[in-house]
């Protein structure tokens, strides 16, 4: 009898040992997936972008992941996950700081995942959305104001709104519900973009008195490249999302996020064939893009009918958003605005549509409470620095560097010899 | 002793959950390699086409991707896999639907993975058969037509042969043996590739009076990341092919697959330099290719000797495929007919040779029946289909349009600027 | 009673099942990942040399790959490895060897891997030292000699030195530190590379009468695509030379790594403005790797704060070493030497400052007879076999098959169409 008793609890734990094994693996992998993300924008954006102007946005890229891992470390981690004690502006404290109430790793998080595990799957997330806006403010922004930006923009804009809900702050009371971050990642993305690209003004050239000269991207294998990577990367970016490797969630989200991206694509497909009579490759990639931001809200939990649908409308957006900003004239080499802001709104109010969590939450009215929220925040924010940025050292390179291209203006080199 | 039992039950489901996480786990990852195998299709494809014809095959690739998984959604899984009913057309019903009958998702395939992970998994195998033909056929097939083709043979030619093995079908009771695919996913592509590539004819001047005009591909920066981003994927391929995490096996598969794509490629290597003088990149990229294709069918059963041996004679087979072909004055300008036919029926041999699969299992007849079948049926479907394509909307570009480039002639576009 | 028992022993059995199917699992993904390192440095190297030696750095890179695996699958493993007999030169035999003293495959290694996972993630390793040589003498080696020079460091120099350390040898009974190879894998590279280039000489037109003429890279983009794709892979280069997937220690390394890449990247950021006024992209991806080659010997044993200041002092050194290399002209187109070399002796060395690893581990005293045994073996041995290669066939391309370019030399071939 007591061998029995002392193999079973021995068994009992080596197997919820093994469970705390196989679900941190998970997360680790989703967080590797999630870090190949950044190359995807890089990639995407120089694809997009022209050839004068390549060397600066993969700086820009690169400097990104760095500074905002960085950021996030210092700052961002323990303003976004406070604990008990946050309020509007929670804050944890600097630098990571591994609970010491727990007697062991395996308590820290229902025994899916490490504190150092959190830290790099969240830290790998905040980055991204300086990614975004790096497309929008592309091949006319200075450098260093636009990574001071970053600095500010991980270090403190998304960390607030990513508590808000994540860190159980008042939306997550209120009932609003983002899987993976169509808002709190993509649409914050997104405000940022749009703040930086309304301040900084057009490209020279681009809407001029004969209307608007396309200014094409400088080489389709390259964004072709960055659209197969994010794809890639948002497996773990909605997988990891699970925060544990259940196996009906992270399948579920594996379908939905398979279907929706596919349904952009052919939603886009269809919009740019039948209203723009072209195979526009630019379109098809975007509306991927598209599809995988807007199921990004509900990802763990509306049907695949409804992750189709939610694809394809997003799809269907990408065209008539590009031209709808270009008719405004508002300039965004990459579509960034298009892809991150409006898709990431659309999924944000496809919850309340089509989700199936329980009653009071994704509600319509308290899903629009949250876009709204975290739109004025993080617009606001962004508004206020790059205008500071703006009437003090100046954002925008002059116009002979602009024309003369930024490789050889901010870094006297060029992308191809 | 109540609580011992208690324990000790608690303890044996926990331990089987955790089992039950890390298969699946596994089957995810996976999934999201093989997925990436379509950025290697679609860079290796890109790479040896000509400059002017890129964003015209990545627009193909990306297309198939998103229309191959809706096909295989809405049609293919259920024609593939349609449990005890199917007959030689097997069809469980339309899109997914998942079995009533399990009282719980770790039931569904002996606790190693669900039934969403089982669609993805599959999902991703079945796109990719047409990702093989793409490249057959490139540089002057037709868009949509070539589209229409690939929605039929996603939806209906793959899953029809897959299941008569995969799917518990008469070839499976036969004894034939095909492990991860050489001849129900590579050949499959591979006889696509042909019946296109003969019915379109070669590019014009390939081969004139002045005998076989070489038109090599314009980046091979590209066509290596294709490479290695199909052999990183194909840890995917065959590694998830085993069904389950299974630790002899799955790491028996990555050890038999990374040698046969190795000697795959010394092999290439040494006939392009002994027997064509020259060390030739492109020859040694499908050469690795041919040796991966080759040990598809038998990475699971196979000692690590036969693996060496069954890549060396794919990769010793490439350059003179390539030469035959040539020859016959069937042009496929990415060699997919060379690296997934002529391999993929080496490898389905190769089981008969070296195989270890017991009694009744993947004999030599049976092997060469399941070829045999698989490519009469096939490669009837696909001819047929372009048949039918060319008598009626016609399936090739016309000469002006194709010496201009296919960029111009069906997007108004470029892929450099 | 009886049932109890029973039913608790089974669920042991399957929860130590649980635990190597999830531990095996994780280690066949870092197998994954440390092979796309191998894509890594080819796009790094391809990037970094002139347009006309795109295809010869390619066919170097997709070789050493081929011929690594099966120079180590045929001698490197036996002699790395060699179980209880090993001497100085340790060696086990030829081939493959499954242990037959063991009567389970749970029973090799804990129960964390199989032997042929042991295997395929070394062998994913052991190749690599070769990528780093490859780069460095870049532009001017002839083929087939260093495919020889190849074959010969990883069958006998790369397993030598490894044993000494991860084989049990006398540099781990000396208390000699080095988690993931720092010293055994990148210094080892580099000491190759600094042999070569040595015996090599600079490229043609480097080092001047007018001072250094800097040779910039032909493509931006592709260098960016490697220094990701390495970041990528080190997850799985560090996360598995855990040897487990242990939460704890598995979560820690990820953390330090990325923490010593982004403060690698920012340390050359800043010196490479402040000291030589320039946004150079190069520096910041060099400095990138160069903090992943430091943490590579701690990674598992150091405070955070250690991580980041051990990868910001790597970050520094970069752009001072790649200088200090030119002025004494040792001529290295990628800069291996300064990244793999450089800071891998500074990340050895660091693991005297930094390092947790328990009474008389990791001494400096210890740390700095380990590098200095292991680089005067390399270096010998590479040197040797240079100098070996120089005085019979000869080593150097002619000159003017060096102004042509290695393409058309060697392969009659170019790049880019």
């Amino acid at each position: 009898m007591d061998e029995s008793l002392t193999i079973a609890k021995e068994a009992l734990k080596a197997a919820e040992q093994a469970s705390f094994v196989a679900n941190n693996t998970w997360m680790l992998v989703a967080t590797v997936l999630v870090f190949i993300m950044h190359l995807g924008f890089a990639t995407l954006e120089s694809g997009f972008v022209q050839r004068k102007n390549v060397v600066n946005i993969l700086f820009k890229n690169v400097m990104i992941v760095s500074l905002g891992i960085l950021s996030y470390y210092f700052i961002g981690f323990g303003l976004m996950y406070p604990g008990a004690e946050g309020g509007f502006f929670a804050f944890g404290g600097f630098g990571l700081n591994n609970p010491e109430s727990l007697s062991s790793s395996i308590d820290y998080a229902e025994g899916n995942y490490t504190y150092y595990t959190d830290f790099i799957f969240q830290g790998m997330f905040a980055a991204t959305c300086c990614t975004i806006v790096s497309g929008a403010v592309a091949e006319r922004i200075k450098l260093l104001p636009f990574l001071f930006f970053c600095l500010l923009f991980v270090s403190l804009s998304y960390p607030v709104t990513g508590y808000w809900k994540w860190g159980a702050g008042w939306l997550d009371a209120e009932g609003f519900y983002d899987f993976a971050g169509s808002t709190l990642v993509h649409s914050v993305g997104g405000w940022g973009a749009l703040a930086g690209a309304i301040l900084l003004g057009p490209r020279t050239g681009k809407y001029g008195s004969k209307g608007i000269k396309p200014i094409p991207g400088h080489s389709m294998p390259l964004a072709s490249v960055g659209v197969f990577l994010l794809w890639f990367g948002w497996f773990g970016f909605n997988g990891g999302s699970v925060l544990s490797a259940d196996p009906d969630l992270v399948s579920l989200v594996f379908v939905t996020t398979t279907l929706a991206a596919a349904a952009g694509g052919i939603g886009s497909f269809l919009i740019s064939k039948l209203v723009y009579k072209s195979f526009d490759l630019g379109m098809v990639l975007n509306g991927i893009l598209g599809g995988l931001v807007g199921i990004t809200a509900s990802a763990d939990g509306v049907l695949l009918s409804a992750a189709l649908l939610i694809g394809f409308v997003a799809g269907v957006l990408i065209p008539l958003s590009v031209n709808f900003f270009d008719k405004i004239k508002i300039d965004d080499p990459v579509g960034a605005t298009s892809v991150h802001l409006v898709c990431g709104i659309w999924g944000t109010i496809a919850v309340a549509i089509f989700g199936n969590y329980g009653e009071g939450v994704g509600t319509l009215s308290i899903q629009l409470l949250g876009i709204g929220a975290v739109g004025l925040f993080t617009f606001s924010f962004a508004f206020f620095v790059f205008y500071i940025i703006k009437v003090t050292v100046g954002i925008r390179v002059n116009k002979e560097e602009e024309i003369q291209g930024l490789d050889i203006g901010e870094h006297q080199a060029v992308a191809y010899q």
